[in-house]
């Protein structure tokens, strides 16, 4: 069990993706645990359950960037705004599909990372939807930029995105960051401590408690619109 | 501005909100603060903004619940799943929004609360949807409990939940709990720990790193469906 990666679910759009992704190594170091990346595209989850994300209700696109600013500040991770958001994820996350190296894909989504919320840039610009910014975070991890951006530009690419969407999905995911330690799914930020407590065997919705709940019905339901 | 309370909008269908109650009293006190709870119907708040509830997506659910056991362990509030849920909040949102002492509303939410999301009952029964459920809590805290279903059965409060909940959002709220200090506002119980920082004067959000994010132009936008 202790060789059952943890699965860590993202889309390079989300900030509360990346501040999960800077933690969750470190986790599973002391847990003694490799972690699994799995590209998603996180709009394809909320087509799936028909929701808007953080950044599309306007009131909550605000919120959104100051609670991020305030995770980061207090668990010291380095954020930085923007020059644009929402932005197109998807040559990154195919690009970070590729095949690879397990810890090479970990080191390059790292660099990715940190030209979309953190502090790295190529010629003065960040972002990810420019091929110069994936070639470059390519290169910093010893892979060829021109194979990976061919290869990002795959139909196999395409559909392997769409693969571990869909994926995430049959999982029961619902957003980003999702992770799976075994068939226990944690979602954002916030369940980061839940899960550590869950890895030190310590997580209090254990399975005897979870029988209520599964059994609680549903009392009222909201008339479609 | 030590004067102006904390504005707590809240729906007791939402076990987060009750988490986020059961706290925000202390916090206020430590920052010589008061509080001014403000029932809403947080339906009312998802269908202003076309979203679901996290119980009205299938895979959230189940999370939603295991999520809320973990924070009220790791936090000590007492939780216990509830016969039914979600459940219909009118009868309790008027009750609480009826004419009374703002200590004596305080303290009826609390037994409401208890009622719904902790260890009360009545007649071994728990929730808020029964009249008589309503009837004890008011007894509790000195109320009659004649006028307070008379008042939730008035036209005066359906208006005043509406007007309430109209509020909400007319002040950028998108989900319950939602705390505002002054202007500055704070959903959900992940949020405490930075409403506290904010009381201090340590909020990272400032205004001038604010003028950063507030320029970030939108970069994509999905299709609508």
């Amino acid at each position: 069990m202790a060789d059952d990666p943890i699965a860590f679910y993202f889309d390079f759009i989300s900030p509360y993706a990346y501040l999960a992704w800077k933690k969750i190594g470190g986790i599973a170091t002391v847990a003694g645990r490799r972690i699994a990346p799995r590209p998603v595209l996180f709009a394809g989850l909320l087509n799936h359950h028909g929701q808007k994300g953080p950044a599309e209700i306007p009131a909550k696109r605000l919120y959104t960037f100051k609670n991020v600013i305030r995770i980061a500040h207090f668990s010291g991770v380095p954020v930085l705004p923007l020059p644009s958001h929402p932005f197109n994820p998807l040559l990154a996350l195919r690009a970070a599909s590729s095949d690879m190296p397990e810890e090479t894909r970990i080191a390059f989504i790292d660099r990715l990372y940190d030209l979309v919320w953190g502090t790295a840039s190529v010629d003065g610009a960040r972002g990810v939807t420019d091929p110069k910014h994936v070639a470059w975070a390519a290169k910093q991890v010893g892979l060829d930029p021109d194979a990976i951006l061919a290869a990002a530009d795959s139909q196999a690419m395409k559909d392997r995105v769409k693969t571990t969407t869909d994926e995430a999905i049959a999982r029961g995911a619902f957003g980003v960051p999702t992770m799976f330690v075994g068939d226990e799914l944690f979602w954002g930020t916030d369940s980061l401590p839940h899960l550590e407590a869950h890895l030190r065997g310590e997580d209090p919705a254990s399975t005897d408690r979870l029988a209520d709940l599964l059994s609680m019905p549903v009392g009222a339901v909201r008339k479609p619109r």
